[in-house]
């Protein structure tokens, strides 16, 4: 059975490759992933799944992040008009994306798989060596790229769906394809974990590709699955404007609040047991340069190798906020954008991913002892499915890249999203067989 | 002479306020008063005045916060497509705006009298009882308005150019009307002084339009002159990005380096013998939340009631300034964008003016006591004059105005347009008569 | 009778320098004046004034930076020990000190005179050159310095208690000699004024005693006394303490707290219309370099040329603290040390002893046109008196002084004592004559 | 001969007591333990070891944190008071502190035990429960007591000498008994590292007493041996002082330098792969609450969990306090005061030691999985001899224990003095046999 997965996965290659090459031409960032999703999901329902789209996957409020209602309309038409599927399109008008694809094979555990599908906000390279470029398939969709492989994602989970059904003949137990919305700031994992979508699995499985040019051939990477608690918020500062020459007493200095702010986060002490972490990525404030600042803008992320950690630097960094604001007579408002606890990878899972890869799929497979430093939001799955009763590895798919995750140039060996669908539906089969 | 310098005044009342809400049409901003100075330029030949303009009037090098060639390039197109006079302004391309008109009656003193011309970087209001709205003359520059009446200013000049034309043959002495760029952001005066205009002057006024909702009717407003000494400097910190998580100690936060910056601008020491202020008005830093800041921008400003006392502030800032970026790795680049000097009306001057215009005038006039707070370049040439001998006064030229200067509903009664010409020729004719 | 007031000043010479001297061998700081005190009060009595001292004088609960009852316990023991009066200086016990002698003369009007009698904490100066080492009269009480000339002010005051009491005859209407305890730190005023002994003063004067070495003979100044408003605070931070390596999170860092104070309180606004200051002089936190700090002490300051203006600098401050404390999860505790108002000379007082002395009393007079800089607790009285209707002037006592005040080489000619008595009295005779 | 080892060490148990109690009662500090080095050096000499003393034992300038000239002075001349041995104690004039004693028994490896002397600045409890106020032999020299065990240290180290002597015959190789001074604050082991008295070691022990009060009886721990890298160093600003309300701008105030510092230090970016600290854990700045500051003094620490870690923090926070000197026109000096490198166990000895404790001695031991968070400079010892391809564990002496230590009311089990010389010796016995 291991051999047929193997040679059904070889087989549908060249529509992997074009799958991909679809989705990497127009990227979606988090909550406006509507063309992306309307595919997937008529993809699944042509091949038979039980699919589940817009308000059925994510909680509504739970939705962390959501763009303002202007830019969801804005990004919805342009969905439509490049080329989304017209039935499911709609319903995920108002940023109802992600998807779920459900196939029931009679008694027997869950399998959940977790496939991130969104874009990040980076601008492509049209180096002439830059392989989508020389291929014509670079974004469209200006400022936007997937330069985090999840085009490569939702590929592999198209792919798997097409093997898992090809021999569902042979599976006892419920298989769930869950394509994530808005992985990138951690904001889309908690709303469908909220929706109770974890609560029946036994065994869920994520991946990520990666890589490096050292690379000369794909292989299965399986670590500890470390990945640090995190909360994202923005800060706005609201003050009052007054003339700094003529009456600076006149009025309430957000810019001096948010400099607090800065410097007192960073402040936050250390940790004895733990690692931590915390960063003012971006500040805007004030308007001009003889006006004292009414407002100050702040994106901030800490992070924690504990959720006791993390929530130890979030409380600390509220009250920073809170009492800096105070301090300038200032008020300060605080925005979640998104969240992520620690995980780690179920050993037991672990263990058995890595002898199936390796003995049954034949492929190659390497071992980490990585330390904990990312952050990524199957953390909330992964913690639920835990909490539960069941087992969850997230392990790596990887192949020869050209460049780190996140930058311009991108791009991975297409070859190991044969590998992906191998791995993934190779080990979906050994749990449910 | 006085009754016909009034009545002359009065006479060309329909022109004032045609000239002004041409001009307040087309505000354009510092070093880009191309389409204003090319008309200026040409009205003043037409009346038969020696016309200075290009690069005769400001030196090139002393130009501070000059905008990029592609931003003057722009300005210049645009000045071209609305109407533009097509001789001069081709003189004023490359930033090379201001005109100085020229009248010489013999033997005598030298009288200056400065017009400043540009506009700011407010959005005009389009309430329904904003006067230029209600009457079709708002600003077709986006962005930009003529908030500071510096329209009226420049409209006040061509009324007196013509006014002394008219008498000059009682007139024993020169006359000089300098029609400065870039006041905003004390930019442009340095560089008219630094080309000499101002060596030969024995007498120079200058004067502001302003006033409030309880104005009844116009009146000139005579105060002591003080201005503060003023530096205006644009700051940028180069650092080095890192990822937040993964490796924070392998960047070098410009964001640290600037909250440093904004706590101990902030805490120079206040000086026990003078007023200082200093501002950081606007603050930009960072792309990325999850990225360490490897730029922050800032936009300072420091203030004293003597050039001493902005100098200590100055030196101060800068020393912070360096001394932070080194703290955190970083580089720091200062870049001058505007300067004043303090000064303060010669008493002299200043009670001629307001005999002059009380008695010969019949203006009403109003004495002020106040304290310096604001800053205005006119303080170079004031100081340049003052230096040779000379004597300088600014006065108000004071109506009913709608919103305070700077904002978007800023409005101020036309009829001051007359009593600026008034006051102007008049005090003109009394020096030189 | 002006030339009989200069003639008795001269008499007493002798014993003006060897109380002078006295009371600079037993310096005592604020509140501590218990000998001081004690001799005050034995000799006004024995001239025959009506004399109030001990609870009589200051409010209690208003005597500000009290020391502790064990530090007055020691001091009083010392006062004993170094040969106060034995009855009066019962009246001190507890901080009870400063003394009122009142001379009534019948109808008329209240002059009081204010004489300042606290000591510094400055290690006096054991150089060859200084002149009461070489004269045998410096400090015996270790630590403690008239660096401040109170030892001259408190000699004047009995002087001018001699020399009115034998004019009495030809005074009409009441002499109220103050003889304030705690001036350094402006503390002592308010809790006189509270006590309502300025409630029927019509007029109140006051000097200092001061100079350099280029001053060849004594004379008496006179400015427009105007002197800052201030809030004298000390601020305890208490946080947690904890082990700095294995677990510093368990911690709150009062240092932290207090450098988040320090920076923020020198960056409060400067005030457009007012001069303004803020100083920390003195900072003492944690105990241990490998723990995390637990306590802070902070002595802090803040001025304003306006009551207004203090008390914007003083709500700021206090705002700040709280915060900071908030913030790092510490507490705060702010106590009152001092306090002064803003104040001025009246001017036609002003004009009256400039007349008197260098008219009526022959003596040297110079005017000066000074800006608020220091502080003074006289200003209490003066703003009370003025409050009520009454006139108010502070006067300099001008003579020939080896270093600035406050320092450990501080001494003035003696001469300057007469010169002192013979102003107060003279003026005081203009006023009730 | 283990049984031997254990029965002599049993039959010293009064000596141990008697010799700890001498010492608690004479606690000295680092530097000064000229009465212990005397005592320990007369002991070890009359036992028949060969004795290095004075400075022999540590390299003069390596001594970090040393005292001034006059505090050696005060306290030799204390230990002579105290009973210190008259002849050993010459040497240690000067702080030459610290002593070996050497064991030669022909060929073989040699071994060395490290045994830390010095105490503490805590003030020793008196309370009617502490075990040394009972039974009377609390801390003699006022303000210092052996709260961190060292008494213990040293006396099982004299208990080691005796036992391991008399088996002398049975031992194949050299012991080497280092006394070392000055552990408090990581400031002696280097300067002994530094005198070469390492670099022949093949076997390193050290070992530390603690516990708690839910032991019931003693055991040897053996953990992993982490300790952190740490650099101590103090800092003195000297800026200029001024009058806080008359001249604040003429003053270089070291208060804001010193803030400026402790927030940035606090702010130094955490390191994405090692454990780092920083405290600033002491602050002393400023004489007068109305003059600028004109020196601040502070107590630091960093710390890593590699020597590179360490090294990063070190770097950083010497820029920082060189830069927030420049900022405010102060100077900066930096003292180094101590340091320690990060280190670990040897696992192979200690697998060695665990057998060797629990199956041949027969003593309780108990395997700790700890993280590092405190620093020990018995790191320097132990990579010197790691470096050198030699072998180092250490290793905790557990017992009931009243108080955490460095607390006023620590006190230990008597028992375990007796639980470690069979531990030290049994484990040499073992190396050499």
């Amino acid at each position: 059975m291991y051999d047929k997965i193997n040679e059904t996965s070889e087989s549908i290659k060249d529509n992997l490759f074009k799958w991909r090459r679809d989705f990497h031409q127009y990227p979606e960032a988090g909550w406006f992933e509507m063309r992306t999703s309307s595919i997937i999901a008529r993809r699944l329902t042509e091949l038979g799944y039980k699919v589940l789209s817009g308000a059925e996957v994510c909680d509504a409020a739970s939705r962390m992040g959501l763009p303002s209602a202007g830019e969801l309309e804005v990004n919805y038409k342009r969905a439509i008009e490049q080329g989304a599927d017209s039935e499911f399109v709609k319903k995920t008008a108002g940023g109802f994306t992600g998807v779920i694809g459900i196939l029931e094979c009679g008694e027997g555990p869950t399998v959940a798989l977790r496939f991130d599908i969104d874009a990040l906000g980076v601008v492509e390279s049209v180096s002439s060596e830059h392989f989508p470029y020389k291929n014509n398939f670079i974004s469209k969709n200006s400022g936007f790229m997937h330069a985090c492989g999840h085009d490569g994602h939702t590929t592999v989970g198209l792919g798997v769906a097409e093997v898992l059904f090809s021999i569902r003949e042979k599976l006892h137990g419920t298989v769930k394809l869950i394509f994530q919305p808005a992985e990138e700031g951690v904001r889309g994992a908690k709303s469908i974990v909220k929706k109770g979508h974890l609560d029946d699995v036994d065994f869920l499985l994520g991946a990520h590709m990666g890589g490096d040019l050292n690379i000369s051939s794909s292989l299965i990477g399986i670590g500890n699955g470390y990945s640090l608690a995190t909360t994202k918020f923005d800060v706005v500062f609201r003050g009052k404007a007054a003339h700094a020459g003529v009456s600076p007493e006149l009025g309430n200095s957000a810019m001096l609040a948010a400099a607090t702010t800065v410097m007192n986060l960073n402040s936050i002490p250390r940790h004895g047991s733990s690692s931590t972490r915390v960063n003012v990525g971006k500040l805007s404030a004030g308007t001009s340069r003889n006006v004292i600042c009414d407002r100050a803008f702040l994106e901030v992320e800490v992070r924690g190798d504990s959720t006791e950690a993390n929530n130890y630097m979030c409380d600390y960094a509220f009250r920073i906020i809170r009492s800096a604001a105070e301090m300038h007579g200032c008020s300060s408002k605080i925005k979640l954008m998104g969240s992520a606890e620690s995980t780690c990878n179920s050993p037991e899972l672990s263990e058995r991913i890595k002898s199936v890869c390796s003995e049954e799929l034949g492929l190659k497979v390497k071992r980490f002892d990585d330390k904990a430093s990312g952050s990524e939001d199957f953390s909330y799955m992964s913690e639920r499915v835990k909490q539960k009763g069941g087992q969850s590895c997230y392990f790596l798919n990887i192949s020869r890249c050209t460049a780190p995750l996140h930058n311009e140039k991108f791009d991975f060996d297409e070859s190991a999203l044969v590998y992906g669908v191998k791995a993934f539906s190779g080990i979906t089969y050994d749990l449910l067989k």
